[in-house]
């Protein structure tokens, strides 16, 4: 499966070239293109910071202009915190994912722009795009940084992978009790109760015994939960037949 | 509309203090718990780290237990990088949202617990918590850091609020052109082309001209867009008046 390549266009920190890397490979995505860095290339501060995935920055693919960048590409996304007064499609990083997906998918290249630091894309890159993506920041405080708005659009491709599990539960220990092993414990529990004299009144005997079954039902118990249950019980017997 | 609480479990770095609560406010989110900070509280780093943030500092409550921060709550999720061998749901960050909102909107108060840089959530803290977030990074290389983990979160609580318009385009310029411009645009290129000699040889004139009616239809045009297409024309055949 392809993925969509990222650009990095006129990035000024090295640490944010490597912050970048750092984010794309978390979800898994490693085509970088870097346009007119600051400080030259390669960067020894960007190299130190990617850490782990350094192989990005290695196999990174250097342009002088942004038109470079993106030429063999067929649709192309720019980033920006506001929206530029131009005529186009302003989309969410999920809805820009979407496309992508569907774009890649039906073999076109895809790329998304980033802007530098201090002062995001220039109208000039923007007008270059086929649609603007702009995260749905609080508008009284939107305070994204380079590594952490490549970190969202990474995060969207990923999550719309659909390959990830939403919900497990982990099977270490996950030894789940019976139903028969549910009902002894319950009647062991009812049983002692009623000996302790737990189930008073006996006009609302009945009806607490019920609240008490459908307790541990309702329950998600192991079996070593459920032995557990019992020892605590069988000690609380023992406790009391020691006269203590 | 209430929102989760997030709790930052024995937090080290004031500088990280200070990137989660920004990364917090950018998503709507301002209720912060912190639980035995390293380096005290107030914390000057902290401060300067969160700029626009501040407010969620100056009102995060301060407690010295994990048990003490979630008090109150109903519900709670623990972040985690590696599931730990303990029988407990593992939702994705989407899932734990959807989750959060439901049990908010049923009246429950929600906790997401995050762990120290370093070492991440202990054991015991993760006990206490109903479900467990793994966000799901590249098992090759997992590298979020403390405000990018709640970077994350936040992102998802506020992306399903609903709220945001997956697409949209600018208005500012966007007074489309109505059938009847795109018409006249079309009529006036193809007069003018015709004289041009452009709809060369005559066989495949007709399908030229329906290729061409394709294309000024097929375009979102504003009335603008077609002001300077007219002129364009225009400009081309003064210039060949002029026989220059």
């Amino acid at each position: 499966m392809s993925q969509p390549v990222f650009v990095l266009v006129r990035p000024q920190m090295g640490e944010n070239i490597g912050g970048a890397a750092r984010a794309m490979w978390n979800f898994g995505l490693d085509r970088m293109r870097i346009v007119d860095p600051r400080d030259g290339w390669p960067n020894p501060r960007a190299v130190a910071l990617a850490s782990g995935a350094g192989r990005l920055l290695d196999e990174a693919q250097l342009t002088e202009t942004t038109d470079d960048a993106i030429g063999d590409c067929t649709y192309v996304f720019a980033t920006t915190a506001r929206a530029r007064g131009l005529t186009k499609p302003v989309v969410t990083p999920e809805r820009a994912m979407e496309i992508a997906r569907e774009k890649i998918q039906g073999g076109e290249k895809v790329a998304v722009l980033f802007g530098p630091e201090r002062a995001g894309l220039e109208n000039d890159d923007i007008a270059r795009a086929n649609a603007i993506i702009n995260v749905p920041v609080n508008p009284e405080f939107a305070s994204l940084n380079l590594a952490q708005c490549v970190l969202l659009t990474a995060y969207e491709w990923r999550r719309q992978a659909g390959d990830v599990e939403a919900e497990r539960t982990e099977l270490a220990g996950a030894d789940w009790a019976s139903n028969v092993e549910i009902q002894k414990l319950s009647e062991h529990y009812e049983s002692r109760l009623d000996e302790a004299g737990f189930f008073f009144p006996e006009t609302k005997a009945e009806g607490m015994k019920i609240v008490l079954r459908n307790l541990w039902s309702r329950m998600p118990l192991t079996r070593s939960d459920v032995q557990m249950l019992h020892g605590i019980l069988r000690q609380m017997v023992r406790w009391k037949e020691r006269g203590e």
